[in-house]
């Protein structure tokens, strides 16, 4: 059926249907009927895709969101992020501000207040120790003094603390505050790559995309300061393989570090092998902020325009 | 994040995908991609999706399947039925075939068998009574002996016989047989029209379009006949205002059907107000199956084009 019939049901819409609706609804019919026609799609290709959309569903609990992993296997939520995120103008800033990333569902919230310098690790669990350290700064490079630094990984058997009954609570998470010329520091583990769940839809997208369940070895991040803009992030071992290629291809290049041999020092004094110097540029909320709106005046601009559109189409019938 | 992003998405699936695969998620991906970068979707309007998709699968067991539902008050599933069952062409015949339209979930094999002019109705449930009549024919116009023709509908309360305890067995669905001439005849009731189920995601769908939950009021036919295509579709009553606005956008306009007031010997001898003539046209089998050839060959040679373009791709780089 051609684009009559796509223009039949996006105009079957009521009058109390908002613009909102309209645009992304919409836009919706459109692509998934512009993508039936291209693709030459068969009742049974059709209901394939009904059993897969329906097995997401099924597959998820209030421990497991298996429609955010299907979006990550299609680089939907790093696209998404990125969009939502990047301010667009450099706002007169000397620095970009660093790149965010998905908050990842291992998050807590409360995990234990330690001294700059002090170690994250609870329990030993094996693993390369390391060291690391650097600023938080804003985009203008002034240093941030009081930012708080939360960050966390998973264990060298790939699980983070509540995935693993072996590993005491909060072992491998903790919170910092920088110092007044901005500096924080910490000991913590190399990071270990880990699969994401692939027994469900999104294992079966990638198999059929011919493609690992790897992520790469990563710290999370979360830095915050009043009046700046929060900060989620991740940040990847230049040398882990897969950081050239991951399974959700959340990677960004301002967050590749390289962990190096920790200088004598402080291999020492924090018996630690392996040393990272990482610093963070946050951007002012008001920024972010300013930019969000340019995103809601989109849409809506997007939306007066189909308004106008449709009130054409009504006109002229 | 631009094309440049969804490029790599796409040129990460692995050697072993197969052709059918990198077409169709490679179209996936793209179609996902300009559908979040056209709408400037932010974060938590992804996650309002991802809490809907979930919820898809939730809502779904063996007796509901609302992955179909949220296709249908989408019009995905009555394009992909028209593009599978459509014959492209005429193959010189001199009438059309008539239109297929979905199965729907209420379909039961082995329905009673009954003598032409008999009534499907079991039991008395109210409604108008009406003659049904016609001829099986192919798309010459000759006729078919000893086609079987399998009809149901629902009862004046909106409901088929096996979700109403108050409804025997096969109640108001029967099985016939086309006589020498092609030529059928029952008696059911004037079919009611009903809401499709909208306490989940696709009743969220129909409230965002501001449209209603309402079938127009119809019968279910499926015509079997060897050597032809079977048919599986569904008559719409003229009369009924639903018709013009199906919730599920599968009305075709060759199955929209005129009850009319019985001839006087008729309404004396099957004890019916009204009476309906429909004629229905099989295609032969053996052009179905070429029709379907020419959708398989169009996806073969897509995905030859994609396969030669990204061979093209990796010999620039």
């Amino acid at each position: 059926m051609s684009q009559e019939y796509t223009d039949f049901v996006i105009n079957s819409f009521g009058p109390k249907a908002t613009p909102r609706s309209r645009r992304i609804i919409g836009s919706l019919i459109q692509h998934i009927h512009d993508f039936t026609r291209e693709n030459y799609i068969t009742v049974d290709e059709w209901m394939y895709g009904v059993e897969f959309i329906n097995k997401i569903g099924q597959m998820s609990d209030s421990t497991r969101n298996e429609g955010i992993l299907v979006s990550d296997v299609l680089g939907l939520e790093a696209l998404v992020d990125t969009q939502t995120h990047a301010v667009a103008e450099r706002h007169g800033s000397s620095t970009a501000a660093t790149s965010s990333a998905i908050l990842g569902p291992f998050y807590r919230e409360n995990s234990p207040v330690y001294k700059n310098g002090e170690s994250i690790i609870i329990k030993e669990v094996g693993g390369v120790k390391a060291y690391v350290s650097g600023k938080i700064t804003n985009t203008q490079g002034e240093a941030l003094a009081g930012a708080m630094v939360e960050v966390w990984h998973c264990a060298p058997n790939g699980l983070y603390e509540q995935q693993d009954p072996e590993q005491p609570d909060f072992n491998l998470r903790g919170t910092f505050y920088t110092d007044k010329d901005g500096f924080y520091s910490f000991v913590c583990l190399e990071p270990t790559a880990y699969p994401i769940p692939y027994d469900g839809p999104a294992g079966g997208l990638l198999q059929f995309m011919d493609r690992h369940p790897m992520r790469p070895s990563h710290i999370h991040w979360r830095v915050t300061h009043p009046s700046y803009h929060s900060l989620i992030t991740q940040i990847y071992n230049r040398e882990d393989p897969y950081t050239e290629d991951d399974s959700v291809f959340a990677v960004k290049e301002d967050c590749v570090v390289d962990f190096i041999k920790a200088d004598g020092k402080i291999a020492e004094e924090h018996q630690v092998e392996k040393e990272l110097r990482f610093s963070v540029a946050l951007e002012l909320e008001e920024f972010v902020q300013q930019d969000r709106k340019k995103i809601y005046a989109q849409q809506k601009a997007l939306e007066d325009h189909l308004h106008e559109k449709s009130r054409l189409n009504s006109t002229t019938k």
